[in-house]
């Protein structure tokens, strides 16, 4: 039995060997393992952002040490700050939306 | 539907928020809310260590303004730090057991 923590990172960890096991090194993800990865497991997220050029860019950003490759601690960072970036859109939207309706309970002045 | 990338996100915010609201500051973790979050969701990964010092030194660790306070994103570098380390065991013992049962396809002399 595993906690939602526990099954948090295994799903990281499953999903990062799921596409970099496809081609070249098994354990880093080429630029078309990740561009596969991000479009097949983030479009809901990176699509929403009208140009296909999100894509590229993250692809660009991720690859610290320039190898063309992204290995998994590269991959986690990028899953920290989409993660962090989500809660702050959750947060923002939770402060914003929640008093307009009437709820006033959680509200400080 | 959600992708596991999407599934995971999902249960690093729900599970931080679970524990941050139960007292003072709303969205961050005082030493009390973190220790229960670690022990009750990580207990298996910091319980196999024999010290209950873990909790302790993660708790030091993780609160680097020093305001006795873990906010989301100090939570996710744990969190990164942790799978990062599960990922790099995981290698490790693929590594270590596969060839010695004589799977010797992926092998590289």
């Amino acid at each position: 039995m595993h906690s939602n923590l526990e099954s948090a990172m295994q799903m990281l960890i499953k999903t990062f060997h799921k596409y970099s096991g496809k081609e070249g090194d098994k354990y880093t993800l080429s630029r078309g393992e990740l561009k596969e990865l991000l479009v097949e497991e983030l479009g809901s997220y990176l699509g929403n952002s009208k140009d296909n050029e999100a894509v590229e860019k993250v692809m660009n950003d991720l690859d610290a040490n320039n190898d063309g490759e992204v290995d998994f601690t590269e991959f986690i960072i990028l899953m920290g700050a989409l993660t962090v970036a989500c809660n702050d859109f959750f947060l923002e939207y939770k402060t914003d939306d929640k008093p307009k309706d009437g709820e006033s309970a959680q509200k400080k002045d």
